[in-house]
């Protein structure tokens, strides 16, 4: 009988292990719990009006719908028996596997404190993007009926926490609608003068980067509009504002781009867990002691792997790729690999003719990292359609500075912010 | 001291109102409880996966900026106070008007049964659009998910209530998803023997257009896969189908396209409203015995003129015109003019290469209405990014039956369909 392969996710992960499995004799079931794959490295255009959501997302079913030996289910792993190996999906359904690879992420994680979620939301979700989107819109909607000046300052104060890619990325974003996108729309507050804060923890952004790339990275910020506080944490979140130990930021619009919790799917697989929950795989990304379980992608930690594999995209794919491999070797009894990360690079975008790029020995910044970029993200859009309605999106964008995602789909009765 | 002009509501009614008064001696207050002028005609579209939200909306305020006489407000009149001349905001503050032009517009009946509605949302907003796409597409993957036949066979039954424009639009839709935009992607079901069920009061579809084009739609609608049930009335709608008399569909999925309830703000005008809750107004589209109130869109009646005015978006931007006419010729002392309804034709498209017009005396079917329907819908989509956009969208779909924005945000677990 063919042997059943389960995979619970379809990040790049997961989407990578699937169509790595193509053409081999085995039936895959792959789950997830939307529809749709989603291009997360632009979720922040989502989230800041430059994109509509289906230019970032592609049905699962459709972009494997030619793979014959894969079958795509909607739902949700809630638990994963081991020694049964079967997995038991959110309406009590039980799926049997003979080998399982688990891609079902990370998200942010409030250090303890999930009460500040609903005043400061993450984004990791299409659903995420959509929610960040319309409270930056209605914040400066809500400025321009205020008539209290201090109360209209609140509005007009956006806060980003966290100072790795995701909230530069934000903040950078936030500052070009505050200074460009929304000039001349409003007759009684001026946009630009929004105040767009980035606070980080450490002593510079993105401390993954080489130094003098933070260094750049917080220069092209400032040079954007936004304002970075460095070495402050957070210590309360609320409706009104961020307390920062002893210091204050009346706002009310934050987002949360710091921490990172791994999905809870991997403290059932009752491996070792790193600290912010990732499982610790074997050197060929499996489960200590079950060579039938692949775990990849944000979820995975592999300690024997020397530089560290960071939490990207690539990584995630190239983990994904892996885990299929290993899965075919298995089936006809050879060996599996042990995994080896092929650094192609990391980059992150600021704004305009803004970004940073690390690309092996080269350091790259302001325009040219913005090119290289800009090129890369959009050869790696999943499909030819988005990949040509992102173009033009972007390049209309570019020129005029308008948004045309600036849509708040639910009405102000429903916006529990006002 | 500059005379104030308030209007109420953004659709093609208030917008074309405040566009005539561009540069006229007035200060123009637009109020909307959206951020977006929504490009109606094209929301079916939305709501059956073939463009995104950000396709057919544009932002007010981006419409309005270089208008200096005009600024926009994020609000909901919930009053109007004709002695006073104000009009008050859910947040209670009141607004002064000189002359107020009323365009709320209208939504859809359930005709006294409202416990209907969570079982057969209508479709008006974006937000309707999105719910009904994403319920659309969740069937289809509970269907997939389904191994009881008979439950299978109610997740694979679509019923649209309602033969007008609106429900032959969803109808033809429905049945091109199942039939080929879903082929080859399911592993389970056959998505192409989905039914596709269009419920009628009448004797025929689209009764406001000659019985010819209502018969050759109903063909069209068949072709396509959809069944059209006609003279049949819906009794009653619960969460496992639709009961038609003696007659009961066993449908996990209904959408509401019957029936329409003119907006409640309607009410507060003190004016006799005809049946459906519209203002009946004078000649001049205000109201009686106020003449500083104007009346226009699908909130008004015009008893005075024949043939009746149609619901329709060139209906309503014509009266814009007329009512943003008739305030500068009051101020300047004129005597306000009469509103002549110019007829350009009407509509209503029912799938690809499938349409009936009327224009004139000319009645077309088939590929020349879907034609001309596809230019004129092009062509007046509200903003040029917009049409480029929505044209590679279509022109894709053309060819590849293929449907972008096929994406579910809310995952499964939020999913109360389940």
């Amino acid at each position: 009988m063919t042997p059943r392969v389960v995979i619970l996710g379809c990040g790049f992960g997961g989407l990578w292990a699937a169509q790595g499995l193509r053409g081999a004799p085995v039936e895959v079931t792959v789950i997830d719990r939307t529809n749709h794959h989603l291009f997360a490295p632009l979720l922040y255009q989502v989230a800041t009006a430059g994109l509509s959501a289906p230019s970032i997302a592609g049905p699962i079913r459709h972009i494997l719908a030619r793979q014959r030996n894969a079958t795509v289910l909607f739902g949700e792993a809630q638990a994963v028996d081991l020694a049964q190996r079967t997995v038991r999906l959110e309406n009590g359904k039980e799926i049997g596997y003979d080998h399982l690879i688990v891609a079902t992420g990370a998200s942010h994680s409030y250090f303890g404190h999930d009460d500040w979620a609903p005043y400061a939301p993450g984004l990791k979700t299409l659903e995420d993007a959509l929610e960040i989107r319309r409270r930056v819109l209605l914040a400066f909607e809500h400025a321009e009926r205020e008539t209290d000046t201090v109360r209209r300052a609140a509005w007009l104060t956006l806060v980003v926490v966290g100072g790795g890619p995701t909230g530069v990325e934000l903040a950078g974003q936030f500052a070009e609608i505050a200074r460009h996108t929304l000039r001349d729309e409003f007759r009684r507050i001026d946009p630009s003068s929004a105040r767009v804060i980035l606070v980080e923890g450490a002593d510079r952004v993105l401390p993954a980067y080489p130094p003098e790339l933070s260094h750049k990275a917080r220069l092209q910020l400032e040079r954007l509009g936004a304002t970075v506080w460095l070495g402050r944490r957070v210590t309360a979140v609320d409706a009104e504002g961020v307390t920062l130990g002893n210091e204050r930021i009346a706002c009310r619009t934050a987002v949360w781009a710091a921490g990172v919790a791994a999905s809870p799917l991997g403290r059932m697989l009752g491996a070792p867990l790193e600290r912010a929950g990732r499982v610790i795989v074997e050197p060929d990304l499996t489960l200590p002691g079950h060579p039938e379980v692949s775990v990849i992608g944000d979820l995975a930690s592999v300690p024997s792997h020397r530089p560290p594999v960071p939490a990207i995209a690539p990584a995630a794919k190239q983990m994904g790729r892996y885990a299929a491999k290993n899965v075919i070797r298995r089936i006809s009894g050879k060996p599996s690999l042990s995994f080896r990360y092929r650094d192609y690079g990391q980059m992150a975008t600021i704004g305009r003719r803004a970004a940073v790029a690390v690309i092996g020995a080269v350091r790259l910044s302001g325009f040219p990292a913005w090119a290289v970029w800009l090129l890369a993200h959009i050869y790696f859009l999943i499909n030819f359609r988005n990949r040509v309605v992102v173009m033009i999106d972007w390049a209309w964008a570019y020129w005029t500075y308008e948004r045309h995602a600036r849509i708040v789909i639910r009405g102000i009765k429903q916006d529990k912010n006002a």
